[in-house]
Formats: C-alpha cells, structure tokens, sequence
C-alpha cells in the first residue's frame, strides 16, 4: 500500500485506475483513523498513498472530493439486509450494525457524519448512501407484510425503518450517550409495537 | 451593540461582566447567522461586539469556549414544555418547536451540532443542554400517565422523548430530507402509539 504506483503497467487504464483509487481510498481511511476529518489534508493522502500528488489533486481536488468518493465506496460493497425470519429479529440485527459501526474507534461513520456538515460534497454522497441503504431495507417490511406480520393496511416502510433506526443515531451521535447494549433491540421492538398499531400504515391512494 | 464597553462603569463588575457576555455572544449569533461556524473566528467575534480582544481571548480562550457559552446561554432561556392536555398534543407541539429550529436559517441548532463534532468543549455544552431539556419534558410523561393515557406499568419517559423526537433530528440532520409539515404530527403519534402498547413500559424494580 506504501509503494509508489508503477507506472510501467499504465497499459491497462482501467486496471491502473482502480489501483490508485484503492491506494488513496485505503490513505483516507488511515489517516481518518489517525487524526479524524479534521487531520485529513490532501497532502497527507498523497504522502501516506504513494500516488503522485498532481494525480490526487486531479482526480479527488479537494478533501470533500475524497470524502464523498470514500462514501460512493461504501456503496459499493455488496450489502444485504438481514433477513432473521421476523421483522423484529431483522430491524434488531439491522441496529446491531448500526450500533457497531457508531461504537467502533475511529468511527467512519462519525468522521463522515462530521465532515458532511462542511463539505457539500460529501454531503450529498452520504444522503445519496442513506437513501439506497433505506431502499434496500424496505424488503424487511414488504417481507414481514408476506408473513403476516403487520397490519392489512400498507405500511410507510421508510417511515418504519427511520423510527426504527432513528434513537441509535440520536443517542450515539447527538446525545452522545453510552452505548446500550439493550438499545438495538429497544428501539427494534418499539417500532415493530407501532407498526402492528397501525403508526405506519396508508391507505392505498395516500401512499406511493 | 457596536460601542466599546464603557470602562467608567466598571465599578458594577457583576452587571458589566453580564453586559460584555451580551455582547459578545449577540456577536457570535451574527457571525454564525452570516459564515456558519467554520466562518467563526475569536477575531471577527471581537471586532463585531466590540469588546477588546485581549478580553475576549481571556474569558473565552478560543472557538470552542464561544461556541459552549452560547449553548450555555441558550440553557438559561426560561424554556418551558408544551401542555396541550394531551401527550400526542404535546409531543406534536414539542416537535414542531424542534423542526422549526432546525429547518428556519440560518439554523443555530444545526450550526452547535455542527462544531460539537469538533469542540469537545462545545460538544459537552450541548449534552448538557439536551440532557436538561429532556429532563424538563418528562413531566409531558407523567401529565399523560396521571391524566391515564398510558399503560399501567411505569413509562420510561426518557425512551419514549427520544422515540417521539429523534426521526426529526434523523430527517432534517443527518438525511437532510425537505421539511414535512406532517412528520412533527406523525413522530409524535407514532410514539404515543408504540407507549400504549406498552413500548416503553418498566417493571418498576427495572428502572431507575
């Protein structure tokens, strides 16, 4: 990870490309855990990469540039929601993970949190991630809806997983409370109790 | 607010001290209003309120210091809980305060939340203040649990704020979705639904 970038191998762009992209992604990475997004300079990328600094400039420009490009690759790792058989057992698991990776230190989740607040950029690349983790969740509900598990009516199923997920980032990242290992599954079981209460449900012509 | 502090007066420490801290933090207001909080600098907050450096640099040392002041100051205000005569009224008067501090802008909410990621001084200032005012809105909890409106197992007043209120905090900070005029109305009442249902209930020898 260290070794200057061969430039010998630039016959294969595509190749070479995701190469140095993985060596800046993997520089970021390490310098976020050592100084936070507030020690991260573009220098410092370039330096612990070994990627020439012009190629860092060039294709990241600036630090929000890296941020969102470190989130976008977070997106692309293949995640699956967790599929435990109930929906209470998934939105537990579901919290689980949310809760592990606010916990860990350093936590990418918060440096990215924190650094969406001044850059734009990365902002709009941490929504865009949220939006599709979402998405990709609401086969929780239309699974749970198949098994019987909630109200005839539809369900809000964004609605559902936010209420659901929503107390883990207010009490980790905001209050900045203590982890509670009670809380994944707390806060699972509230939203399941709303949910067969009806808190999420539409009629048909309201939704969509 | 742009004159000097007048010196002759300085025989009333206590009401010139108040008087200064006025000004100064009328002057952080003004420049979160106008830069945001990366805009933020003791200088600028010194030429704006017109109190002398030197003064400023030693009662409020840096950024951080400013910024934990003016939540301190905001913790001083004479807040008080909404009582609407009922807890889904309350909790939805409750939430429409909080969405309203958080979508109006300049945003002073968003711009604290902001800097408490990178001042610990101001990040402690702002659990203080949180902590307070959930406290304050317990009583929301017991009016709702006297008047009978919840299960008759203790509530967990705490659990159910956090439940009622953070899908706001989740939506309009970190999603950064567009404000629902509905969504005060709906986290509230999916709260209240999820309390009838027994969400938040204790066995008394579990909680405190």
């Amino acid at each position: 990870m260290t070794d200057p970038p061969d430039t010998t191998t630039g016959r294969r762009p595509g190749g070479r490309t995701a190469r140095v992209r993985a060596q800046v992604l993997d520089a970021v990475r390490a310098e976020l855990a050592e100084g936070g997004h507030e020690g991260l300079t573009m220098e410092g990328v370039a330096t612990r990469s070994g990627v020439h600094r012009a190629t860092v400039y060039r294709r990241w420009r600036d630090v929000g540039g890296l941020l969102a490009d470190l989130i976008d690759a977070a997106g692309e790792i293949d995640w699956q929601p967790p599929d435990t058989g109930s929906l209470r057992g998934d939105l537990t698991a579901l919290n689980r993970e949310i809760q592990e990776s606010l916990v860990v230190r350093p936590s990418f989740a918060i440096a990215l949190m924190a650094a969406s607040f001044h850059s734009e950029q990365a902002a709009r690349a941490q929504t865009r991630l949220w939006a599709d983790r979402y998405a990709q969740c609401e086969i929780l509900v239309e699974r749970a809806s198949a098994r019987g598990e909630l109200p005839a009516h539809h369900t809000d199923a964004r609605r559902l997983l936010i209420a659901a997920t929503a107390p883990l980032y207010h009490q980790l990242v905001l209050l900045r409370a203590e982890p509670n290992p009670r809380l994944p599954e707390q806060a699972a079981a509230t939203a399941v109790l709303a949910a067969t209460a009806g808190a999420f449900s539409v009629r048909r012509e309201e939704s969509g």
